[in-house]
């Protein structure tokens, strides 16, 4: 049947018709976002945000530290390294296209970008610094309080930690990246090969595509993490159980937001975990905790290759300049308090 | 006199005359490397080595964690917090028109930046890698080598750790700013202000220009900090004896190398130990330490406005799109080796 949908133009619609009942492609435009319009100057400042190490205590950690945008919006390690070489719970997400997300965080605790925002830089393992540092820093340097007010007019004192969030959700809605399966469900055959179009079926069939659909193929719902079969405590922690530390219900045990799929070839290791390198062992892992299917290799191989088609275009990056330091800029520090 | 000079189109052609015997103008092109011929290829493929956190054992660090292009090429702290949270021993000298030093690092112990670029990778408290580690990192990535290929042609094994260090050379090379000092050098009256031609006056009479010469103003030559009079441990601490520990020689305790003054507004903290953070204090620290000279209050404001002449324009640099790992390549470790 795979054969069937990969090989002719009807058989392609077809195919096309059942996915468009699981997903939707990306916009060709920016998402609305709650209660912050997208500006040019806002998006400038926020990618300025995004990039400075000095929003970090310690000067070392900036946003893109852990969401690297050269590395497709995450940092390729098992979870990441903070303030004081501490290691992190969870693997880091990417970025990428994260506006998509129902809510933020593996275990969806932030309910949009700019409440995720305001994290990282609090926690003491990763950037460990306070609301007032931040400000202080934006304050000291005449710079960053002009993108302020170029980018919330007439608020008498933009520089709030509100606002930075807002500025950095605004530049991160505009990192979405058109994929060849964007392309595909918007008419063009061409743009997948028929292996992947053979694992977008084998995709949907099997039941993956219940838990990572919509526009990120993921990233809506929470499911538990061994549904049918629970993984190895090497994959599944039991210190970490997921959304229960956010509802305290009992049903939320070792649940977790369904990961979005985008650009999954380039954000190895896998899992909220990050043990996993090896995408083909990701997909056969998560077939057998999830749907109790027992995959063959040529589904696996096939499902992969699907996967290859959420591979999407980055938009260009310019590196930003930033502001330099005043004496009243508030030193860096490296200590670790406890 | 300062004010004579600032005033008349002729004076402004004496004051060039004089400052012609001290310093050159930046060229407009990029300079001739030895032994490293630089072409479009091997200038991206340095991009991104410069930019690769994965360049390090812990994949927190890139050479742009230390010359973070985004804050003038360097970190803005005392000294840099590397691999395990180690401090290092000396302030991170921007990387920006550094080809135009004499040699690389405070004490000149590398004679180019392909040599000082193999340097950090593998210092313990810096990026903390070996270059097996690196070659094996580039080997995994089949993009990695074919834009070695791209770069070296004609080499039968163009992965190298030579090749590494040529091509972050060749990129760096590309890091110059043009400064309104330049455009005044060049002839243009009207690209400094009086002020900073009367700040050049002082920099040349007050003697600053016996050490910062050159098309860097600086960076070129040794001399012991406190030529004239030891400024305190807190600046000049004593385990430190700069020079001395490359040539052994007793006469080298303590001497650094003039220290680069282009973009030096935005480079702050200063000197090797990085513990002054106002540049009108570092001028005053240099001119009784190296001078034995009394600035006044004017002068010293002179100078620094002259300083800020010095700051130039950045060119635009697209963030790089790394390749993403495979399943052979090494993986990140955090740990701290004794």
């Amino acid at each position: 049947m795979a054969v069937a949908f990969a090989t002719t133009a009807q058989a392609s619609d077809e195919l096309r018709n059942l996915a468009k009942d699981f997903f939707e492609p990306l916009p060709s435009t920016v998402p609305a976002l709650a209660d912050n319009i997208v500006t040019p100057e806002k998006v400038d400042l926020g990618k300025a945000l995004f990039f400075d190490p000095r929003m970090s205590a310690s000067g070392v950690f900036s946003c893109n530290s852990c969401h690297n945008l050269a590395t497709d919006g995450d940092d390729n390690m098992p979870t990441s390294i903070g303030h004081g070489w501490q290691k992190g719970p969870r693997n880091s997400p990417t970025v990428l296209n994260s506006v998509f997300n129902e809510a933020q965080f593996w275990d969806g605790r932030a309910a949009d970008l700019a409440e995720q925002a305001k994290g990282p830089v609090q926690a003491g393992v990763e950037m460990a610094n306070t609301p007032a540092n931040v400000l202080a820093t934006l304050n000291s340097m005449p710079q960053y309080v002009e993108w302020f007010e170029e980018s919330f007019p007439g608020e008498e004192d933009p520089v709030t930690f509100d606002n930075f969030a807002k500025a950095i959700e605004a530049y991160e809605a505009t990192l979405i990246t058109p994929a060849p399966f964007d392309a595909w469900l918007n008419g063009n055959d061409a743009a997948m090969t028929d292996e992947q179009k053979a694992g977008l079926e084998v995709f949907m069939e099997a039941g993956c595509a219940s838990c990572h659909n919509g526009v990120n193929i993921g990233g809506q719902g929470y499911y538990p993490f061994g549904l049918i079969e629970r993984p190895g405590a090497e994959v599944l922690p039991v210190g970490d159980k997921g959304r229960f530390a956010v509802t305290e219900t009992v049903d939320d045990e070792y649940v977790f937001r369904a990961s979005p799929l985008r650009n999954i070839t380039e954000t190895a290791p896998y899992f909220h975990s990050g043990v996993v390198w090896d995408l083909k062992t990701a997909v056969d892992i998560m077939a057998s905790s999830q749907l109790g299917a027992d995959l063959d290799e040529t589904e696996i191989d096939q499902i992969t290759a699907f996967l290859g088609a959420l591979t999407g275009e980055m938009p260009e990056v310019v590196y930003p300049l930033l502001p330099a330091e005043t004496s009243d800029t508030p030193r860096p520090t490296g200590e670790i308090l406890p």
